[in-house]
């Protein structure tokens, strides 16, 4: 049997949890909280479930929820969206911006992605047929180089993909950033797929820049939001994409033939919950208090801090530790930390098709405060 | 912006059970039944919620799911599959499918398709840079016609998918059927993709010829099931996938880059519901005297009745009809059926990549009796 993904093994994200669980550690590896939603979530899941809501829903999702959705993009990112022909209900946002990628990208087509990046990315145009060309975000800042981006539009550029607040940097692109995205692209054909699954984790006061509030991006982006990183529940796998009428059409059919619809009593529930916007309003300021708990913690330890103003992940380096184990490649480091000292992290060299390594990991700490305090504990030895 | 899919427009099932929602009428379109599932399998969706079950399950599937899966793929067909590394739970089937060619099919491989078919297998091939092998099922019968079966395989043959049973005609393979198929593909590479939702839903005595059951089958074969067609959730878009484990290891890496997991708390709730095999042994008595109540009100009509062993679909030739709509296109005489006597039923031409017109619907009698007896009576005036 000939791979059809020759260079990629199982997602990082599965080996390091399937270890944490295996070894007991204290799982900071994998993005997903270690706390509950709020049970007036669950609640109307079951009313949703009761009141018969167990079949197919419409194709592109039940209406209440995109009209929800269509609402918060509006109030939120002055975005005037159609929910009829604009909005689309996806499994999740994985299955999101796979479904964009194979609605747009024709083989030899090629799709600039900015490493690191989320691994998906890169198999997903290979399954399309297209070609991933990898500009690196600058080294230590992880900052866009526009001239680097610019430098790799060719004819022949279909989308970029871009992810702000970004996973696993934490960094956050500020409105200039999204200004001279807006301006490279406005003389190409350029698409751009945003995934803003971290939207609601931006800190320090600054503004989460959807890709909504610039016109000349939005008329050509798939912008990508994720219930399940904004409402606790990782595990329903319910996301969105909000594209003009004529990428949604393609993305629809796409979207058919792949899931064809997504579970019908949690977007009833989720469109429900919607009409308080407290949650997701409210949910900087929570996860803002736990990075500052875990950076306080790390702070005395010689784990180097690198800085992050947005998403649940703390990035570290690993260089100064007083281990010899730190100059381990930065996967094995993270085999040792969790089998030995019991704390599971992901290696930053995942997010790079080259395996980069820059003694650099990255931590969750969507987790309850004793957890974190637990994990601090095990990493201060170090 | 260039279609991927230019063949292609909505899916006919979403088209028809929007033109239903809107004129009022009966829908015996989409495959979905209009009652509802078990309350105890609502329940064990609430206490897998508050029991914690909402955040990301293991990517391959909840191990207790899969667990259930292989001791009922033991006892039913007598396979013996490692929950670990041969099965994979997948957001439905449809999911399954498009996963599987992604999985298998490289540029330029042929897969066979029996037509009439599904209306995502083609545009699945297509997605994966394939080339789909139209090779019709006998005209009429709607049996497997394996001299043009084994006449359309050539080298460059990946995969042939096979439904049983099958949906749109209700025709079910027999064990000389199943055999025929297993010599076939005995001398040659090609794999089996065997979609097998209405697996219990199968007449008269007959038995579901799983390709579980035929080694020479099985050891090449990704077997597709669906608790949403068993278990009366079709909106829950829950399946599993059965492969052997090279197989299934090359499914899981594209799965994991597609939807990457699946709903949680659904996941738990069906391995705790299947521990009672009722359900699903009882599933085809529940539905031949459905099909036999709507098959005994037609036959005082102008309708006539085509053969069907298994599925929950009924499809019925329209020619003989009394009115002049009977001369229309399937697809117009639909859109009639539903407009102007308000019972919604599918076109056969959707299932055909070249539109074949052979005056033949599709009803889906998986309808409370009262919703069968209503379509009836409106039936009976034509
Ligand atoms: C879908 S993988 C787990 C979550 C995540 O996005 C991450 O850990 O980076
Ligand atoms: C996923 S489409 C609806 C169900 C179905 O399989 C059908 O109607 O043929």
């Amino acid at each position: 049997l000939t791979s059809r993904l020759p260079h990629f093994g199982t997602t990082i994200f599965t080996v390091m949890s399937a270890l944490a669980a295996e070894t007991g550690a204290v799982n900071l590896g994998q993005g997903f909280p270690d706390f509950d939603c709020d049970p007036e979530l669950v609640n109307a899941v079951t009313r949703a479930m009761q009141a018969g809501h167990n079949q197919y829903p419409p194709m592109p999702g039940v209406p209440a929820l995109r009209q929800a959705m269509a609402a918060k993009m509006l109030a939120l990112y002055g975005l005037a969206c159609d929910p009829n022909t604009e909005i689309t209900v996806t499994a999740g946002a994985t299955q999101a911006i796979l479904t964009a990628i194979l609605a747009v990208v024709h083989p030899g087509d090629e799709v600039i992605v900015l490493e690191p990046c989320y691994d998906s990315y890169v198999p997903n145009i290979e399954l399309a047929g297209g070609v991933a060309v990898r500009v690196p975000l600058t080294p230590g800042s992880f900052r866009p180089d526009f001239g680097a981006i610019a430098a790799a539009i060719t004819p022949r550029t279909r989308a970029i993909i871009v992810n702000s607040p970004h996973n696993p940097s934490g960094q956050v692109w500020t409105e200039a950033d999204m200004l001279q995205l807006q301006e490279l692209l406005a003389p190409t054909d350029v698409l751009l797929i945003s995934d803003e699954v971290y939207e609601h984790m931006v800190f320090d006061g600054q503004q989460h820049q959807s890709a909504a509030r610039f016109p000349g991006l939005a008329a050509r982006a798939f912008i990508i939001s994720s219930f399940g990183k904004t409402y606790h529940v990782t595990g329903w796998k319910v996301g969105t994409v909000v594209a003009p009428a004529a990428m949604t059409a393609e993305f629809r059919k796409v979207h058919q033939f792949n899931v064809f619809t997504v579970n019908t009593p949690m977007q009833h529930a989720l469109a429900a919950y919607m009409a308080n916007p407290a949650p997701y309003l409210e949910l900087s300021a929570f996860y803002q208090r736990k990075r500052d708990l875990f950076r306080e913690g790390l702070a005395g330890t010689r784990f180097t801090l690198l800085p992050g103003q947005g998403t649940y992940f703390q990035c570290v380096g690993i260089g100064d530790l007083a281990v010899p184990e730190r100059d381990l490649p930065e996967g094995d480091f993270c085999q040792w930390l969790t089998r030995e000292i019991g704390v599971a992290a992901i290696p930053l060299s995942a997010f790079y098709g080259n395996g980069f390594d820059q003694k650099v990991v990255r931590f969750c700490f969507a987790k309850k405060d004793d957890t974190l305090r637990e994990a601090l504990q095990r990493l201060a030895r170090l």
